[in-house]
């Protein structure tokens, strides 16, 4: 399925600039075990317009031959590709995150198809939000704590019997169902379950966000009401969740790192 | 993105008879070049439901180990793969054949995209319709002979600078449609979005809200954040607003109370 047209510039649709349904969301590969699958990965990303591609902790060697070899000639995706240490600091500019899981997981998020996620992603995108689609080791998928990071989950319906996709062909039906949403829905935009927002403000970005849980996590360890240690983790993963699922302008993350200070100062002074 | 729920059978939505939306169509490789990707086709197919592989003259010798290994549990694909010596051969019992290609032809023939083919493959289907779908050797894509004996020619819109896609990955979009236009048709849900939710919890009310923001209002009355009267309502507003986005559910609602009650402890103790 040979079809390139090289007169064209090869970023159509990618970040950082897109060509009118906005900038494409960057793909996040949190631990991918093969490099073959990143470069699938990327020959994926990139026959959808996707571009941006960021790398928590590969496990192979980076650049790596065989992702170079896998990607077909998407080596502009490959030679973009930057390494992260933390799942935090791979998404810590971006503003709405989506977390790519087949298993149901226990939390209370937002679950939605891979087209439900994509329609929204177009007119997040328009609006200037900064997107980000991420994605877990080929065997295991995300781990919690990680989803916990994401705004919502997105699921790819599939054979309820042979749910076994590959990595590459995960990212493949998110980035196409982004493709598509540009050609189904030319500068259509509803603003009707739009998320209202005073001018003077914008969405946190996930630093923001980081930098808030860790100033709560911090005073509640303090103040004693997460010394269980065995709890700690999904207490933490609880409120990181339900604070997430607000989708906190930064104004209203200064808001409660004031209210966090002033309930703790009792104990300071 | 490992999820295969065992106890489901696997050829859901798969040839001959259907879930509702009609037989899946067949998937035809004509000259496929490598094993390997004749078993991420399968793959690919048994993913999104469909069964029924047929291969026109392949390269490599058949059974195929590298076939096997890259199906990854496709094997009930693979068992019943049926191999044929020329395309004619094996679509002779089909009645709409759909042919994939890349490039444009210079042929006056129907082109659609992969969704609208599956839109309209699923009303032969219902019908009673018998559906194959033609894919050409990786590198070269189908002669125009091949092409020719199919009633429609199948487009997946890409980036037209980069439009490299492998050939199971062709298949998948092709076959991701087909599986999508059953959860699209009509009578059937959309699944679109939904907030998923642990069992043992449930949303919390709006009683139990508000005394959730009373708890909060008070501490912060008490350590002086809320002092300058003038401020007051406009920052319990905000408060209210973001506790009220997350749509907390009852548990949640606890939570978030505990760690009022944790900060504030300082100051009462």
């Amino acid at each position: 399925m040979a079809g390139t047209d090289s007169t064209k510039a090869s970023l159509t649709g990618g970040s950082p600039a897109g060509a009118g349904g906005g900038a494409a969301p960057a793909v996040v590969l949190v631990e991918p075990q093969l490099g073959e699958n990143i470069g699938m990965t990327a020959r994926a990303m990139l026959n959808c317009g996707l571009a941006e591609l960021r790398l928590v902790r590969p496990r192979e060697d980076w650049p790596n031959d065989k992702a170079v070899a896998a990607a077909s000639g998407a080596d502009a995706v490959l030679d973009g590709t930057v390494l992260y240490e933390t799942t935090a600091q791979a998404i810590a500019d971006l503003e709405t995150v989506y977390a790519a899981t087949a298993r149901p997981r226990d939390m209370t998020k937002r679950v939605m198809t891979a087209r439900h996620a994509a329609g929204e992603m177009r007119e997040l995108a328009v609006r200037g939000r900064r997107l980000g689609v991420l994605l877990g080791p080929e065997a295991m998928g995300l781990n919690n704590d990680d989803v916990a990071l994401a705004d919502a989950v997105v699921t790819i319906p599939l054979n309820p019997a042979f749910m076994s996709l590959n990595l590459a062909q995960a990212v493949f039906a998110i980035a196409y169902e982004w493709h598509q949403a540009l050609a189904m829905s030319p500068g259509s935009e509803d603003p009707g379950a739009a998320l209202a927002m005073p001018k003077e403000t914008r969405p946190a970005t996930k630093a923001e966000l980081m930098m808030l849980f860790e100033h709560l996590e911090g005073e509640l360890d303090a103040c004693g009401f997460l010394h269980v240690t065995e709890k700690r983790p999904i207490m933490v993963r609880n409120l990181r969740n339900l604070l997430q699922r607000a989708q906190l302008t930064e104004q209203e993350v200064r808001t409660l790192r004031g209210a966090i200070s002033g309930l703790s100062s009792g104990r300071k002074g």
